[in-house]
């Protein structure tokens, strides 16, 4: 079997994770990777990951300055950002050449959403050239959207969907501890989500993809956060968070049809968080119930979501995909 | 938009539930209809359903002589057996003009398992033609192998599956409590298991199809099936069974790599049966632990299946196609 060439761009904590786990799969081969950071640049993956496989896979500054060295991949997995207008930005020199690209960049989970005109030019750039360019990842794009359509694949009939997850932040890495605003004054996180400097991205884009998915024109999405704050003291290997400060958050975010709430997604993410689950109701012939005692692990299902899309990214059609428009998602099996 | 034009294949339950399910569907146009029986043939959609809107479509004894009258669907739903042979042959004339199939047919959910030959020999006559067929359904289609398959998409490693299934037949259709052997004596259905006229069929596709999905080649599947004996008397609306004789069914059926069990599906099917769940534990990384609290409703969840994948089917490759192959199941829309 042919090995498929993949790159990975930007290597911060996610990014050194999915350099790992594509080095485990027989069927990937890892010829380089770009970063920004001058501490990186020139390195191997082998130095930067402590996998002694990886030491002939260097780190460029640019995607162009690889392709000149090593050549062009068949995929790039992307892990630099939560923007899709920045991500676009980033991939056009892969994208004008066919490279395909599997991004956890939580926008192009529904790229339309805030940037209609670039999903529509990229896409067409991408028929053109044989592109493929995909968000993926447990939450946007497993949880709370993937998930619950699939389910709806034995439906009748659907009136709404709703989403719970609660999350114990306690147990994930110290960026997402600080990220919900750990330790915070209540007040100071409030002023960062209405300036859109706090939250957990890609909440609307879940509520557009399931809309998109069942045919649902909204009239409106509409979103809140709010600091859950300790009443007692909570320490963590990161934090030690003192009553009347933040220990994460409870974000909700509904999408709308006529004044009737057709989709909720309820995220609680918080320090010391008691029995994480997600939950999934959809109201409609039959309903649905399902739950997943514990949840889904965050950091290790998001790398593992980026390396198992590439089989069924490469076998969709070229152009700007949609999760939905491409086969069930499966564990990393080329085959399918 | 121009309306996707289908015909029944097969008038029993099933055949007629998905007619009306279809006949509700605005994307769908349903031209006609084919049985054997002769006190169908003649008459009308209207006549056997009671939906006015379809006495214009009429019952066909074959596919040639509906072409030939009504000229040619884009798909054929075909609810007329178990056998993969047997349905690829009722399909043929269908497949040779080019007209896709989806089918509740147990043994198309994995044709290759038992007659790769014939699988291969459609698949080619497809790819020629440009029509796909693929089985689908609850289970085998859905419960036990799709979704712990999508499952799946958010794991690194995959190192064995589990599905158990509590079904209570109180709540089902007479002609689904007669099969599980309500009433009768379990020596009995003991031994029409073992001559392969009772059990639950599509179970071993399920493991085949699970397997494939992860890649695992399995040496062996063992199935085995087990009568549920009433210790008390039980009544249902179609059956009155007295302490000794069967409620129902317990069927196993494991998939083995090395002596290592890797899947084991799990049913219980049967009269009275306490907290219908259908639950998939995924050992791995993450474990993942999934329960759809009271289960999917069998009959309603079944024709939404053979519905629902009308739109993935189309935009599928032509070929003898599995539910992995095609996108994300998802309810109706035909946008995807």
């Amino acid at each position: 079997m042919t090995k498929i060439k993949v790159i990975q761009f930007g290597l911060g904590p996610i990014g050194i994770e999915a350099v790992k786990l594509a080095a485990e799969q027989s069927w990937l081969e890892i010829i380089g990777a770009v970063d920004i950071d001058p501490a990186k640049v020139g390195k191997t993956l082998g130095d930067l990951t402590g996998e002694t496989a990886l030491r002939a896979a260097h780190v460029f500054p640019s995607l162009d300055t690889l392709f000149a060295s090593v050549g062009a991949p068949a995929v790039i997995l992307h892990t630099a950002g939560s923007s899709a207008a920045a991500s676009f930005a980033q991939m056009q020199p892969a994208l004008e050449r066919g490279i395909s690209v599997a991004s956890t960049c939580e926008e192009l989970i529904f790229p339309a959403l805030n940037t209609p005109d670039l999903a529509h030019h990229y896409d067409e750039l991408c028929r053109r050239t044989g592109a493929r360019i995909a968000g993926t990842g447990v939450n946007p794009g497993f949880v709370m959207d993937i998930l619950p359509i699939c389910l709806t694949g034995v439906s009748r009939d659907v009136r709404s969907i709703y989403v719970e997850r609660v999350v114990n932040a306690s147990t994930r890495r110290q960026p997402l501890q600080a990220k919900i605003g750990s330790g915070q004054n209540p007040d100071d996180f409030r002023a960062k989500f209405a300036a859109g400097q706090a939250g957990h991205a890609g909440f609307r884009q879940s509520v557009a993809l399931l809309a998109h998915a069942m045919g649902w024109k909204l009239d409106e999405i509409r979103e809140s956060c709010e600091p859950v704050v300790a009443t007692s003291r909570v320490v963590t290997k990161f934090f030690d968070v003192a009553p009347g400060q933040s220990l994460g958050i409870h974000q909700k975010c509904i999408g709308l049809v006529a004044g009737e709430t057709k989709i909720k997604l309820d995220l609680q993410m918080y320090l010391d968080a008691s029995l994480p689950h997600d939950a999934i109701v959809v109201r409609g012939r039959p309903d649905l119930n399902l739950v997943l005692n514990g949840g889904v692990a965050g950091d290790d299902a998001t790398v593992a979501a980026l390396i198992n899309i590439i089989p069924r990214l490469l076998a969709g059609a070229p152009g700007v995909r949609l999760m939905t428009e491409l086969a069930v998602p499966a564990w990393r099996n080329p085959r399918c």
